[in-house]
């Protein structure tokens, strides 16, 4: 268990889920019940006839659900907090500007794993993050079919169901499990880079790479230990917001794959159980450029 | 669904499950009592502290749990079916040859996904396959964590829990979802022909490439439909004998990466929804040489 100090602190229990202090206990209990429900709504959709379009690349799927569920979930939340601002991953793709402001700001993938998605491979997950003042108060991601809720709040922990979320010590890549995921870009130089990066870890002898297909699902196995680090290029903020709150509560660390902080526009990331892992990682690997989230 | 029209042929009917007429039905009914009681074990061991050992490289790790489940499984089929032989992980990493021969065996993997049980990423499950006069009979894998049982039964079907399996009918690989797993050895060459494969298969625009760490479990995925392709090097007979009659009863295709016929002792592997997509595989990847299960 991750020692909580915080608890302990003045000012910090009023801050506790359920506290009377919280101001984003309406929000974080709101973005609770849109994930199941959209998780209940994309489970069924799993197993029926897809209509599948491409957007970046042949690899880069969207699906009806897709919108179906962003629309969803931003319209109910736009009902229930109508000062708030949105990025999504369907809205951005059709030209909203993705621009992180102070204002209470929602940060919404409705279909984490649409590849996995449109071939029925169960690793699919909803993912909705929530910042104010540009800093990551909560995440809320939800495995639709194995109907894991995956939860962090600033300060308070982070959650699988009602088990409490725990990162893994390790240090020594050679004791490590990866995870990583290929991103959109597919033309020779960014395979040879993304191969490059897998083969200098297992040269550094890791126990094995892991690729699942959804980077929220990927970055919860990091969160509750099952994996030693993760790190990817080619993600977008949809895809870190909610995660990055879960891992930091269940004690990890998340950069950038500079080995700085981590940029959540940068569309890159490392998170590791320690610091160490981290910093190991960002030195092994090669940079992969991808256009940052709000230079589209 | 997949046609069954063995079940119209004479003297199939009194060999359906639970049919008197099925010499095996026992045999499979046990297999299926054993994978379940072994996964219970292991779900419980899977959050438990673990001594690791290795085997044939830094990456081939053995624990505790395989030893004691092996030895659980093999010694109640032992007494129930005491002509029968046996062809098991553990034991054959102990020294038993690995012979099939025309008496009916038991071929078991009693950890598949022994990496991720070290690391509590919870893709893991029990293997139990079994044959006689050199015929695949039946298999039974059971995913220790989301409780899915998988079986096949020859001329009998596939199935997931109470659901019948049926693989993909896709034979495009620019639509193709395509499973493969690392493989024990980690030398250079090794490493980069694993790579060169999956390169290969990225740039002729599959749409994605998994490595969940689990052989078994990657081909059940496969028999379900959610996948379009598996291959792999370096796998075991113990990971391939199961798995081989629930892909072949949900409809697919499983031979040797050569395009030629399985030999199920050969340590290699393509499975596929359909023979187009196998051969596409095959003629795609190169090669990695390991040795024979039974030259061991």
């Amino acid at each position: 268990m991750k020692p909580c100090e915080e608890d302990e602190e003045e000012g910090r229990a009023a801050a506790a889920p359920g506290g009377a202090g919280d101001p984003w206990q309406e929000c974080a209990e709101v973005a609770v019940q849109l994930a199941r429900r959209a998780g209940q709504i994309i489970r069924k959709a799993l197993t029926e006839e897809k209509q599948v379009s491409t957007k970046t690349s042949a690899a880069d799927l969207v699906t009806e659900t897709d919108h179906f569920v962003e629309n969803l979930i931003i319209s109910v939340l736009k009902e229930k907090f109508p000062s708030h601002r949105f990025i999504a991953e369907e809205s951005t793709a059709a030209g909203s500007k993705c621009v992180l402001t102070d204002s209470p700001t929602w940060i919404i993938d409705p279909v984490d794993g649409t590849c996995n998605f449109v071939h029925r491979f169960p690793t699919v997950a909803v993912s909705i993050g929530f910042a104010v003042n540009k800093e990551l108060e909560f995440g809320v991601i939800y495995h639709c079919t194995e109907e894991r809720l995956y939860t962090g709040r600033r300060g308070q922990g982070a959650f699988c169901n009602d088990k409490r979320l725990q990162v893994s010590k390790e240090t020594d890549i050679s004791k490590a499990l990866i995870l990583t995921e290929i991103g959109p870009k597919r033309d020779p130089a960014t395979l040879k880079l993304f191969l490059g990066n897998i083969e200098r870890l297992l040269k550094a002898q890791a126990h094995g790479v892991r690729v699942i297909g959804s980077s929220t699902l990927a970055l919860c196995h990091l969160a509750s230990g099952a994996a030693d680090a993760y790190y990817q290029f080619g993600l977008h903020c949809w895809d870190m917001a909610a995660a990055t709150v879960i891992i930091r509560e269940a004690g990890g660390t998340v950069i950038d794959t500079s080995g700085g902080p981590l940029d959540l526009m940068s569309c890159r990331v490392i998170a590791a159980g320690t610091r160490e892992m981290a910093m190991f990682i960002a030195q092994e690997i090669q940079t992969i450029h991808y256009r940052r989230d709000d230079e589209n």
